[in-house]
C-alpha cells in the first residue's frame, strides 16, 4: 500500500487567517485543502492564491459539487486545484461529467460521502475510474462523543475492498491512525489541530504514526 | 394556496454577465438566485452585490450546504441573502444547525432534493420547521429527453402533502405550469430562458400561467 498523505483543511472565512494557519506547518504537509467555507467566502480566487503560494503541494478544492459539475470542476482546476470534491448525492451522470473534465485537466475527482449513499453507488464510481473518496467520521459518532465506530470502520473497509482510496477526516488524532492500517488511505485530513500552537509537533506525530503502520 | 413566485437563477461565472442577464427582466422577478457557480466564482461578495443592486427582491444563495452549515448559512445571510439552500444529503443535525442560524437572522432554509432522500427525511425537515424545498426535474428525465415524469409529479405531491412548499426547476417552460396546479409551489425557477432575447415575454408568460392556475 502507498503511504498516506497528510492534508490540512483551510476553513477560515478569509485568506489571511487561512494563510496564517498553514504557514507554520506547510513543510510537513502533502496536501492543502481549500475548504468549502473559504471557497465560498473568497471564491475560487482562494484556490489561485493557495496555488501561487504553494506551487509544489497537491491542492484540493472542497466544493462538494452536486450539480453543474462540468463548469464547477473546470473552475476549480483552472484556478490551480489538482483534486476537486463531488458530493455522493450527485447524480451518476453529474459525477461522470465532472470526471470527464478532470481527465481533460489531469485532475482527480474525490467523492464526498454524505447522505444515503450505497456500496452499489461506490462500485459505479469505481467503474467509471474514480478511485478516491472522503470519509467523514459520522455526525452520530461525533454527537455521541465517540471517535470511530465499528460501523465507520466496516464501511471504510468495504470501500477499500472495492478499490477506493479514502481520505479520512473528522477530529482525527495521530493516536487513532492504527485503526486504519488495513484500509487504503489516501490522506489523513486535519484542520484546527494543525493550526494550533502545537501544529508542527502534531504534524510530526502524524508522520511518525504513518511511518509505523504503512 | 399562495401564488407561486418567479425566480431567476444567475449561473454565470462572473458578476458582469450575471447582471447583464438579470437587468432586463428584474422587474418581472420576485426572487433572484445567486447560483452555485456564481457563488463559487466570486464568493459571497456576489450575494452582497446582488443585494445592493436589488434591495427589494428576495435573494437566495444556492450553496447546497452539506457540512459546516452554521458558518456557511451565516456567511450567506450576512451578505444579504434571505434564503440559503442546504443539501438533502446533509445530516439532520447539520440541517438543524443551519435552521437555527437562519431563524436568528430572519432567513429561511431551502432543502435541495438531491441524492437518495426519503419522505421520512422530508417529514423530519418539516418537523423542525423547514417549509421549503427545491425540486429538480430528474436527470434521468432530462437525459431521456422527457419533461416531467409521473414519478416526479407524484413525489412533488407527496412533499406538498407533508406541508413543504416547492421551488421547481429544470428546463421549466410556461406551458408546463398547469402540471403543478395541485402542488404547493413557492417559486418557479428559470435561468437561460429568462436571460434570452425573449426573456421579458417569457417572464410575462410565466406570470400569465401563474394567474391562470393559482
Amino acid at each position: 500500500m502507498t503511504k498516506p498523505l497528510l492534508q490540512m483543511a483551510l476553513d477560515a472565512t478569509d485568506l489571511d487567517t487561512a494563510f496564517q494557519s498553514v504557514s507554520r506547518v506547510a513543510e510537513q504537509l502533502d496536501v492543502i485543502e481549500v475548504g468549502t467555507i473559504l471557497a465560498f467566502a473568497d471564491g475560487v480566487n482562494s484556490v489561485a492564491k493557495v496555488r501561487e503560494k504553494y506551487p509544489n503541494h497537491i491542492v484540493v478544492c472542497d466544493m462538494k459539487i452536486t450539480d453543474a459539475s462540468a463548469i464547477l470542476t473546470k473552475l476549480a482546476l483552472d484556478a490551480g486545484a489538482n483534486w476537486v470534491t463531488v458530493s455522493a448525492a450527485a447524480h451518476i451522470e453529474t459525477i461522470r461529467a465532472a470526471k470527464k473534465v478532470a481527465d481533460q485537466h489531469q485532475g482527480e475527482i474525490q467523492i464526498e460521502l454524505y447522505g444515503h449513499w450505497t456500496f452499489e453507488d461506490a462500485r459505479a464510481w469505481y467503474d467509471m475510474g474514480i478511485t478516491q473518496a472522503i470519509y467523514h467520521r459520522s455526525r452520530d459518532a461525533e454527537l455521541a462523543g465517540v471517535s470511530w465506530t465499528d460501523d465507520d470502520l466496516s464501511k471504510m473497509q468495504q470501500l477499500s475492498d472495492i478499490g477506493i482510496e479514502l481520505s479520512i477526516t473528522g477530529g482525527i488524532v495521530p493516536a487513532d491512525l492504527y485503526l486504519f492500517k488495513q484500509i487504503k488511505v489516501k490522506s489523513f485530513i486535519a484542520g484546527r489541530a494543525l493550526a494550533s500552537d502545537e501544529g508542527v509537533s502534531i504534524a510530526e506525530a502524524f508522520h511518525r504514526e504513518i511511518a509505523k503502520f504503512w
